[in-house]
């Protein structure tokens, strides 16, 4: 998967089915499967390891390459973008004490591969991404790891401002990236409008002999919008629902059953929007059939403008039983002023950063999924402290809804063999509905489920007259 | 090559270092060789034979083959070009009796290979190339083959209106510009201002197991438009003389030392002119070196304005000579009236045919010399019957001259192994001065020639204050 699937929400879990409490012996092989996915572990204390690197050495180390790949960029004049930029790669070594053209640090010496430095400067030139925001963004402040790791055992960095993911990439799916780099340029250069990842930048960790292999990619969740519903899509039914430690998790992604089962009418769009929506994901799919890819995913996060109104709602009635309660205590007892008063403070405080966090412009241009599709519909001018470039749409109810979405997981091509002999009993019991079929195949069923189950157009103004203004 | 090196003057020969007369021996020598030039035979009744194939073969059956592959992209919705469109080959075959979706016709049964034809109708778009158009110009007409085929004995056949050149390339040529079409692609879509050839078809007739691949170029040097000088420059000096045999031509293409020593000043461009070409030049010799392409060309037309104008008045004073003498000759004898009327009609009516031709519209945007570098140059309107499209510039005598540039020859870098073995005793003898050299040598003389030595800046306006008005 390229993008974050598994949103770390700082917001109270509320999602649909959450399953009962566990037995103990389920959590605790839940809590073992949590310890270590793919390369990531986390140890005793709680220190989180990947490649059995400390995940702060490597987030501190990464940001010291791009940092220093980017910054040696300046010096290479801009130019047309040849083929053989593709092919390119640079490779820097970082010793502890530094050197002319590296800084001194406190990590374990390493070396820094940077992959078609020009081609992805050209990549993020056409997103309007400078250099300096580049920059500061990846590497002024602490990355934060999201928490939740993805199921193949990727590990995913946020930028502190919320624009960049870097997302660590298997040996192959890096090598098929860079065999991609040519028809990716020629579908931005026709298309700069994409539910396509966008990829930023591709790069390689090395030390003491292991490489870790990532690239940088646009966030397709803003953490700081409540997800009320995640789903990860793909058109297929055979196997698609969400097990049952994805469930309990806070904020779980569900998958193609769940969403039928939680939405059996589709989600709701507008005829332009959908419309719009359906055009690009068509010229995306395209694209990726060309390439013989499969097994990609539509991930749709779902933000309930309605629901997110009552929630806060609700929120503003407890900091006012609590304001009583402080004002209530000073009456009683003078001692316990000085702690509620922080405690209400850093509540404030949060709110305050929370709307700092949300006017954060956006460093890349086509970036949002209402930017990605080719939609005339202008972001929606609403009074609630949601950031533009979520699709307006609906549910069944009528709710005010924001997508979020983005097509994922397009790098996985290869594992394509092995995973056929995995499923190979499936295929005989149920040949047409498993997910891994031919790409023309594929494609079809991403396309007909898309358009057809989850995305519909609102069939008439009058259905949803009383609440269509935003 | 990849164009028309070998315009077929319609004019008088009338240029510069004209040989004297030849010796019976070396005349019969040059017969033979005009005989049989590569694939390219002339039999004992004149007809000439490409591959054995008569000429008018090829030619009607190139143009079923074309025909049937333009209009069966009719059918196949415009869409977003990708990468597997570079590789994609179409075969039809075309029986002399027809089929559903071929005409009957009266040549041998044969097949027709269209390489990537999505692409190239990518290409024709990119360049405002309607298919009606392309196919009014290459199908409707017979085609002309050039007298004077290149040295390596491709043949070239232009289209008649001028706009297009078919040119016949070897196998390892073919294969050559398949694998470079991504390549070219990225760059006519960063610049759709170059001098490189533009490739607007790539096609192979297979006839009796044989195959003559060959593809549609644009036309560089207009046949309407007298070109009083012609050069293939490559910044070499190394055996950089026309031949004899070239020489004696009507209207020969001379050579890197045939240009110093007709030009020992250079050619005078306007500065912004000058930087503008240069420009060009540059980023597209940036593009042959990174696909280390070598021993291409600079093609030079030289349209003499002052001396064309000269000619006009020398051609009229015949004229008028020829017309007194005519009516002189009525005085004295009616019976040759007929016969001197319908010699001067036939002059008259190609005069009028010229100015029909010259009047034609070019298909191709961006195809001009003028159009090709990115100069802000408005196309001379001057009272003449020269089209646009030719480069403003001035001799070292101040004549106003129109150049036609083009760089050629890009397809045979497969010969640089084989060539190198060849030359090896001039390796050793002069290693820096000759033609085949590793790439980014090559570009940079050829850039250092063409900016130093064959085109100048118009050094003040004083210089030819009298003459610089058009």
């Amino acid at each position: 998967m390229e993008s974050n699937h598994h949103q770390q929400s700082q917001n109270d879990p509320k999602t649909p089915n959450t399953p009962g409490p566990l037995s103990a012996d389920s959590k605790r092989k839940q809590l073992e499967k949590e310890r270590k996915i793919g390369h990531r572990r986390v140890d005793e204390e709680g220190q989180v390891t990947y490649k059995k690197f400390p995940t702060t050495q490597i987030m501190g180390s990464i940001q010291l390459g791009i940092g220093h790949a980017v910054g040696s960029l300046a010096s290479k004049p801009e130019r047309d973008l040849l083929m053989k930029d593709f092919m390119e790669i640079e490779l820097v070594l970082f010793n502890k004490e530094g050197s002319n053209t590296t800084p001194a640090h406190h990590y374990s010496d390493f070396k820094f591969k940077v992959y078609a430095p020009i081609a992805f400067r050209y990549f993020r030139d056409l997103f309007g991404i400078q250099p300096d925001d580049y920059l500061l963004s990846l590497c002024n402040e602490p990355l934060r790891e999201l928490s939740n790791p993805g199921a193949s055992g990727s590990v995913f960095y946020l930028t502190h401002d919320d624009n960049f993911i870097i997302k660590t990439v298997q040996h192959k799916e890096a090598e098929f990236l860079l065999k991609l780099l040519p028809g990716y340029y020629m579908n931005l250069n026709q298309n700069p409008r994409t539910l396509l990842p966008k990829f930023f930048g591709q790069y390689c960790y090395i030390c003491g002999g292991k490489n870790i292999r990532f690239a940088v990619m646009n966030n397709l969740l803003p953490s700081f919008v409540k997800m009320h519903q995640k789903y990860d899509l793909k058109g297929s039914t055979y196997k698609r629902k969400a097990n049952k430690y994805e469930r309990k998790k806070e904020s779980p992604t569900f998958k193609d059953l769940d969403f039928l089962e939680h939405h059996p009418e589709g989600i709701y769009l507008e005829v332009e929007t959908y419309n719009a929506l359906i055009k690009t994901m068509q010229r995306d799919i395209r694209v990726l059939e060309s390439f013989k890819i499969m097994d990609y995913s539509l991930l749709v996060g779902i933000h309930n403008l309605d629901l997110s109104a009552k929630e806060r709602e609700e929120h503003m009635k407890n900091l006012t039983i609590e304001a009583a309660t402080l004002e209530l205590s000073k009456l009683n007892d003078n001692s316990v002023e000085n702690k509620n008063e922080s405690n209400c403070t850093k509540k404030v405080s949060a709110i305050l950063n929370r709307s700092k966090s949300i006017n954060k412009q956006r460093i890349a241009a086509y970036s949002t999924a209402l930017e990605s599709i080719q939609a005339d519909v202008d972001p929606i001018d609403h009074e609630e402290d949601i950031p533009p470039g979520g699709i307006p749409a609906r549910n069944s109810k009528g709710e005010r809804l924001l997508l979020y979405v983005g097509i994922i997981d397009i790098l996985q091509s290869y594992r394509f063999r092995k995973k056929l002999e995995h499923t190979w009993k499936s295929v005989l019991y149920d040949g047409d509905t498993i997910s891994v079929h031919k790409p023309g195949f594929y494609a079809q069923r991403f396309h007909d489920f898309m358009s057809e189950k989850v995305f519909r157009k609102i069939p008439s103004r009058k259905l949803f007259s009383s609440t269509l203004t935003f």
